[in-house]
């Protein structure tokens, strides 16, 4: 079945995937001379730096998420539909879903990427991973669902078990999703639990390498290491996850920490879809691809963002998995598409790196841009402001600095609902059928 | 096990449910000299007057809900348990939960009502009910979802179906859905779904009796009707379902209407927990109660609100299911239940109408105090002062604000995600595990 095919017979580029990538891309093929068919298992664009926001309370989810659809209102050459993609299936061009086949010119995986538990189903199945809107909204309520049974829970052992929060990994989300659950304990949960002793809520923050924020500068490192401290959470670095069973976490150290509530931040690998030899799927699940992004061993078939490792000079073992990569190599493979399609030589792909940043909690954040580096309040609002102009959507944008402001003043969070009830393991299934 | 019991020993109350009327009862019982202790089985507070917005992607689930701990945050004298009511066991005075029992020395039963499907397993199993934010959410999917799902549909009948919206119920719920639906089609996925053909799309209203808003005036009746019709909803009065197999819709006067979008809002019933006599059940599954919201036969247990029928010379058959009545019961409780505990006389209750209106779309509202009636724009900001203002807590009241603000120039609405994926099948069950 060949769904939209009612369009003009322009070449069709399908895109799998409406992240930074896939939405760059479409926007910069507006009015070029192609079909465009975005494929995506959402009918929504997640804006993945807030999601700890959402899943801390103190954001709604449809605020940090955007239809696609209305993202590429009015665009002629624009198809959109809701799908689940099976694989590819390259002999025949086509994309198999689970509602029905599609054909391309050319192709484009923007599928970006997913929790990596590195192999281990003990640690899928029993740890909170938060890649996606649901999985926010679950990791929020679990959050919540376990201090109302800590409230009840008479054995103290089970009850410790409640109330200390393990978020693994050391990079920019597992530092701000500890921050933010730090915060949470300090200004609304204090409140909200009188009858909770706070001191027993304890929040860990497990770091393989020996240092927070690997790809930052040593002043940020160092700083969110202290801000996180200062906030009272336990920083572990140089420590991994020897085993979890769902009751009790077991670090590298011997270390044993009762807790219901291990935090998956640890690592991604690349969403690969079915169809994609294993020989182009390097180092993090990522599909080898070529400067122009082009699939190594196909001419019509392309992968951008942190579903793609590009090897070049400066990033050998390929660019970090993060949306300004992802935007730039949409937008140039637009081009470069355009070129391909008019018989021209296609421009290598360079990333302009516009710096990295990160925010531990009020007044706090590190930012690096280049050499210049600062950290604190200053770091903070620009955290602030970037993320908020990032957005899509003005209606967005407006909600959420509506909601900042009124934290910032009330140290209070917004939305703290337990969405739905489920136990972990209906929640595991669920975030496993996102 | 007895939760909550580390607390003083004036006498317990326990209320079941933090709808409007439980709180306001909890409220009023502040610094008095009882143990208040609240059981729900959400840990929010749900706005149901807006429920119908955020089924239509107008409104954030979590900008209608607020936590019901955040309400009572500092009342020394309150408890909160996130519990599902099982039975209630006057014998000890007990209230049976899937947490444990719970013992109380006055018992207040606010728990509202539920969708009444009339005893039809096929019309509960099969259509959307809108009493709840679960319920709001999965309703508003299931619309995105079906457009989605009719963009790929090459059979014209399956295809129809996924395109009628059969409202059913004339109240204030059935007509602001209709409207609010009517809007979306009209401003909204006509500009989202270019593909569609909109007049495809079409919105019944079905109502069992001769006018709309039964309870209201004659002009606000025609009026909304008028107002309906001008939206393009086809409202179809003194009709009833007379059978819905998930796929075809049979009325009473032999019309077949084939649709997959069955919305129930025909009609609630009281929920009563288990554990209380069947001869104290009357009418619409109301509990009987006496002037003093007591439940007839006994002395400590009370219900007020949705769940409780007072027979008054003015009510016969009760008072209205609406959220002043609940609040002046629960008002009017507080200062009862110290009256008795103080071996005084309670004051017999007795309604304040303040009156009743409803909105059928932007511009659009039907308003009537007492002999006052009004209909159309101010009518409208009316209607909207009055449920910003019944809001609970100053973020929802901002957001939502902000939120009305932005459609009303944009002529958009902010939140269409289908959240998570689900069938008919899970979402009824879900519906049904709430």
């Amino acid at each position: 079945m060949e769904a939209g095919s009612s369009s003009v017979s322009f070449p069709r580029v399908i895109i799998i995937g409406g992240g930074f990538g896939g939405i760059q891309l479409a926007k910069h093929l507006k009015d070029k001379e192609v079909q465009v068919l975005m494929l995506d298992r959402h009918n929504y664009h997640t804006f993945q730096p807030l999601l700890y926001q959402v899943a801390t309370g103190g954001l709604e989810a449809d605020s940090i998420a955007f239809p696609l659809r209305k993202i590429f209102k009015g665009q002629k050459n624009f198809i959109f539909r809701n799908a689940e993609v099976l694989s590819v299936i390259p002999e025949r061009k086509a994309v198999e879903t689970n509602i029905g086949e599609f054909y391309y010119d050319y192709l484009v995986i923007a599928t970006g990427s997913d929790s990596n538990f590195f192999g281990s189903r003990e640690l899928e199945h029993y740890t909170m991973p938060m890649k996606t809107i649901p999985e926010s909204l679950n990791l929020r309520s679990m959050i919540l669902q376990n201090l109302e049974e800590s409230l009840i829970e008479t054995d103290p052992v089970k009850k410790a078990a409640l109330l200390n929060f393990v978020v693994t990994g050391g990079g920019p989300t597992g530092v701000e999703l500890a921050g933010s659950l730090a915060e949470l304990k300090r200004h609304v949960l204090r409140k909200d639990y009188p009858e909770l002793n706070m001191d027993d809520m304890n929040i860990y923050l497990v770091e393989g390498s020996p240092v927070l924020l690997g790809p930052m500068s040593p002043q940020s490192q160092r700083s969110s290491c202290q801000f996180l401290e200062e906030l009272g959470v336990k920083v572990m670095t140089d420590m991994r996850v020897s085993s979890y069973d769902g009751s009790k976490i077991v670090l590298s150290n011997g270390t044993e920490i009762v807790t219901k509530n291990v935090l998956w931040s640890a690592g991604v690998k690349g969403v690969v879809p079915g169809g994609i030899p294993m020989d182009r799927i390097v180092r993090g699940g990522r599909i080898k691809v070529d400067e122009y992004n082009r699939v190594s061993g196909y001419i019509d078939i392309f992968a951008i963002g942190d579903v793609a490792s590009m090897s070049t000079e400066d990033y050998p073992n390929g660019h970090p998995g993060v949306a300004p990569v992802a935007m730039q190599q949409g937008k140039l493979l637009a081009e470069n598409l355009v070129r391909i399609i008019n018989r021209q030589e296609p421009v290598p792909f360079k990333y302009r790196d516009k710096g990295s940043m990160a925010t531990i909690g009020r007044n706090r954040a590190v930012v690096d841009i280049g050499k210049i580096r600062f950290q604190g309040v200053f770091a903070w609002f620009v955290w602030m402001f970037v993320h908020l102009m990032s957005l899509v959507g003005f209606r967005n944008k407006l909600v959420v600095l509506v909601n900042w402001i009124w934290s910032y003043f009330s140290y209070d969070r917004g939305t703290r609902l337990i969405i739905r009830p489920f136990n972990r393991q209906s929640m595991t299934e669920d975030t496993q059928t996102k």
